[in-house]
């Protein structure tokens, strides 16, 4: 085949390659990152890098306009190198790495009752033993242990073979003044869990304890520091998923494992490097030596539970939808890489099924929802769309693909929420002129998930849509037009923005957002009709996900992702989901309570429900083909 | 500093090094092994190679002769490297590497009755699973559980990551036609050691299953290969522990792993080595797949357990004497580097203390001293002389550090039980000519554990030497002479043996054996002693280890190593330890039994038994100081 050397600017950094090397491997290989948004399929054309010289063929695509093929832009992802080549990769496609959060963390309490310091995760226990003589020979290891046993009744412990060799130096230095860390986290998932030790430390340290909660988002990792005594949230620190550059949904990042070669691993290293990065800035700041964390609790749906211990996610994608494991096994900081002690427990949470993963059951329990006697609606939208119907008796939950249109992907112009992202939009009736906000009130990037709800409700009541979500291109106004990818409005014009491009929402966008908000209210209305139940029974509504915090509930209402009742039914209760991990690293009851409600928790497929297809297209509708169930909405269109 | 080069010959390996280096630590960077019998303390001078060119400097040693230092031999352990040099090693310091095996290995079995086919350690099953449809999403792990519990009852397992990464495709490859492999080998210990999946085969493959039996002695490692379906040993194969170029003896051991960078990861390495190439072995000689073993049950004294896992075992060397654990923990062969089922279960046996391990509990079953009605005395005469007294209602043991003399070591002509050995010697009353049966017929090398005894006794009752020991000079024969190293007895002379060098014993190597004989004889003593019991109780002597199935008992009692009784008392088993590993491999219930035996074995410490000093002085003659407890020795002399 012959080699040649591909150089990438303006990062300066180049590899001899094999002739026929894909680009993106071809910059992985010198270390420079190009996202890949759709994981390497070729399907989004958001991958494209500039060749400035040399020979690079590419099949032909049409994720790139006339324009950029011109120009000399190709797809990373599809180009093959042909020669000797010097590629510009563009700063738009950084993803920015951290996503800033500028005010101090605010005051977070434990969202449920219960006994965490008589039910700790992490036991810390001083021992002062009395050292062997020729009269008790007895071995380091059963010392220790009649010494639990005397002292504290903790009758048999288990210790890895890494600690078990530091055993004998670690209690004669400390003159056999010692603390012994035990991990009791899941004692009380039966018997055959006996506390493990983690650590031996010089001295009394029972003073001190600490643990991280962690929540793997699709999109964003969050990382809580617990101090473990007085059960205060001490830091949260986040980032974006690292994964994020090799596929924005977890549908394309188990593309990304399937196709490329070492993608499981890569994806692995990725996610283990964010919250590596996390806990290196909490370390950090606090002056803390990670050493220190005894436990990591992690709640996340199942894809990225797999991706984050490296198991092959490839069976959750196809039918019946497979997972490996959703109750995962006891694993170690050190077999993952997570740089915490290395003994420490890694605690995935348990989830019902592939797509209702631990950050729902760690939402059931954070949201109130397994102890309230009301019926409930429990929702987290994110990528996906998890949907949990029921009390403190019954419990019935199903996963709607609502896909990632609601967190800024998979639209022309959408974003995450962060600064200069459109959060909100109000057009006036009269001249279709539209007054948006952005976040952190800086030129508009593009629009965040609040805001296309906000902008879809508007267009809607004034008539800039139909109720199929098509354009009315005969309104008297720019600001409808027909774009490159079909008919638009304009929400801001280029002159207003940061980018001095348009920011628009297309027809295709529209549409997009409709699948997704008809996924999940159809989502709703097949669960409750599957208990006999309708919207009517329904006493409150609870919505987790950080997303959730910030949805307008009119609007949310108005083009009907939410159904029509009294807005004093909703609560948004923000991430239920590391609300529920910090709350089961905390408290080993809670732990349990996890565990029972993904043993008991129905789980309704609805690729498998003959009901959902006719709902789903019902709800394609704004608000909703039958318009008698959004009552409020219809006063408001006569009105 | 600055740098040097050192060349070693015969091998031209060479490598730079800073000056100042000690000369066997730049033979270790260039991958030359230069024996050192007591473990780099320069206290032998085996370690000695020759200078041939450059500038090396040595602190003045007594261990190598004028001649030799005239000639330029230096000790490598002991001389540092000044300039670039060239170093000689001789060739008569490589040890034989593999102890050959020439016969077939014998017909092996089981040394107790048990149950091993319903308690097994390794348990198969095939399974013939349904698999998953969108009516029943069960997760991979689950429905293997599932099918467990329902077709086998096995309500519990447990699966470490690396399997559980594998088992989604193996699922599928196979067609959901699976055979599991489990280890159900603890589960009798209790119920918080649930059955381990450990692998995951396509097929029905029930019709096979292999584990190892492996005794790791101080100087001797060996392996069965067994059959676990049919309890056949398939194969043996054995080799000379690697770490004994490090150190002869087990105090040597401890010394070079606290005094070498990184010697305890040496040592470790080094068994590990041996251990593989000896798998290796048996797996060309019968075209056996590794990753199909799935279980290694090793016995063997607690400082090779220590080395063997990387346990630091320097509090074992000093009062009062103290291993890290006696019941080792689950460990897999991953963990340690041994090449079979990287999941398999590596089960080092329970042993009753620092000097006392595994190899005792296993021997004092496979010797059938547990369940027997007769009063016993169980002997281990390796490197260290272990005793256990008892019967099935009670056991009482201790250790007395024998010192290697019997193994061949510590005496200037000594050798290990191989060919060229000499195993038996006559001494001519009248001429003091000897007569002397080497291993093989070869021409005589040294002398190994067995001529010692007969050569020990030989000299006494011919009156060689005197009960003191010493070399009775004025006898008229050429054979008895003042050597280099005082008195000696010429036991072939230089135109017999294999080198052209006289063999001999010198009056300090009688002092050695004395030593070790009384170290023995005087446990026996001060067991029976604390006991309430005397010499004439015992029913039998059970005698175990590679050496004791060599020893001539008529020899063996002239010289007061074992107490003068009726022949037909004593039993010579072999090597109990690996018939105790090999037992506990196929049968968890006799793993059970060597668990309780360590539990409830009661351990005497001699270095803190007021009597056992004057047992050793009273001992300490030949055969004893009170010949009234020799009457057949008493009987011969006078006839």
């Amino acid at each position: 085949m012959g080699k040649c050397v591909v150089a990438f600017e303006p990062s300066r950094k180049s590899a001899e390659v094999e002739i026929g090397t894909v680009l993106l491997d071809a910059a992985r290989k010198t270390g420079v990152e190009i996202p890949i948004p759709c994981g390497g399929q070729g399907r989004c054309g958001r991958c494209k890098v500039l060749v400035e010289h040399g020979a690079v063929d590419q099949p032909s695509t049409v994720y790139l306009s006339a324009e950029e093929l011109e120009q000399g832009y190709v797809q990373a992802c599809q180009a093959v190198v042909e020669g000797d080549a010097v590629i510009f990769v563009p700063p738009t496609l950084k993803i920015e790495r951290v996503v800033s959060v500028e005010r101090a963390p605010e005051e977070i309490t434990l969202p449920v009752q219960c006994d965490w310091r008589g039910e700790p995760t992490i036991s810390k226990v001083f021992l002062d033993i009395k050292p062997p003589s020729l009269a008790d020979q007895t071995s380091d290891l059963e010392r220790l242990k009649r010494e639990l046993a005397k002292q504290y009744g903790i009758e048999d412990i288990t210790v890895n073979l890494p600690l078990l060799r530091r055993i004998a130096p670690a209690l004669r230095q400390a003159d056999w003044k010692v603390t012994t860390v035990l991990d009791v986290g899941h004692w009380s998932l039966g018997d055959h869990i006996p506390p493990r030790l983690i650590d031996l430390v010089p001295g009394d340290r029972t003073d001190r304890s600490l643990g991280v909660a962690v929540d793997i988002g699709t999109t964003t990792n969050v990382v809580y520091l617990v101090d473990l005594l007085s059960g205060k949230v001490i830091d949260i620190a986040s980032a974006y998923n690292g994964q994020t550059s090799c596929g924005e949904d977890v549908i394309s990042r188990i593309i990304y494992s399937e196709k490329k070669k070492e993608g499981l691993q890569h994806l692995q290293s990725l996610v283990v490097k964010t919250i590596n990065s996390l806990l290196a800035e909490l370390s950090h700041r606090h002056k803390i030596d990670l050493q220190e964390i005894y436990r990591m609790t992690v709640a996340a749906n199942e894809v990225m539970i797999h991706l984050f211990l490296a198991l092959p996610p490839e069976s959750i994608r196809y039918e019946p939808y497979i997972p490996t494991v959703t109750h995962t096994l006891l694993v170690t900081a050190e077999e993952i890489g997570v740089r915490i002690n290395p003994q420490a427990t890694v605690d995935c949470l348990p989830g019902v099924g592939a797509y209702v993963g631990a950050d729902i059951t760690a939402g059931v329990v954070s949201s109130g929802l397994f102890a309230t006697d009301k019926l409930t609606v429990f929702l987290d939208v994110g990528t996906n769309g998890e949907i949990v119907l029921g009390n403190a008796d019954w419990l019935i939950t199903c996963a709607c693909s609502a896909g990632p249109a609601f967190e800024g992907f998979g639209v022309e112009d959408g974003m995450m929420a962060t600064t200069g992202a459109i959060e909100e939009v109000l057009i006036n009736s009269n001249t279709y002129e539209p007054t948006c906000n952005t976040i952190g009130d800086a030129p508009a990037k593009g629009i965040c998930g609040s805001g296309l709800i906000s902008l879809l409700a508007e267009m809607f009541i004034t008539g800039v849509i139909d109720k199929a979500g098509k354009v009315n291109l005969d309104l008297d106004t720019p600001r409808v037009r027909k774009g490159e990818h079909g008919p638009e409005y304009v929400v801001a014009w280029g002159d207003e923005t940061e980018t001095g491009r348009d920011i628009v929402i297309t027809e295709v966008d529209i549409a997009n957002l409709m699948r997704a908000k008809a996924a999940v209210r159809a989502g709703i209305s097949v669960l409750l009709r599957s208990v006999g139940l309708n919207i009517a029974d329904v006493e409150q509504v609870l919505i987790g996900g950080a997303f959730g915090k910030h949805i307008n509930i009119e609007k949310a209402i108005q083009i009907g992702l939410l159904p029509d009742m009294p807005w004093d039914r909703f609560k948004f209760l923000g991430n239920t989901s590391i609300l529920g991990a910090y709350s089961a690293l905390l408290c080993r009851d809670v732990r349990r309570t996890i565990y029972d409600i993904a043993q008991r928790m129905t789980y309704l497929e609805l690729s498998a429900d003959n009901t959902f297809f006719d709902e789903f297209n019902a709800a394609l509708f704004l608000p909703h083909t039958d318009l008698s169930q959004y009552p409020s909405v219809m006063r408001l269109l006569r009105g």
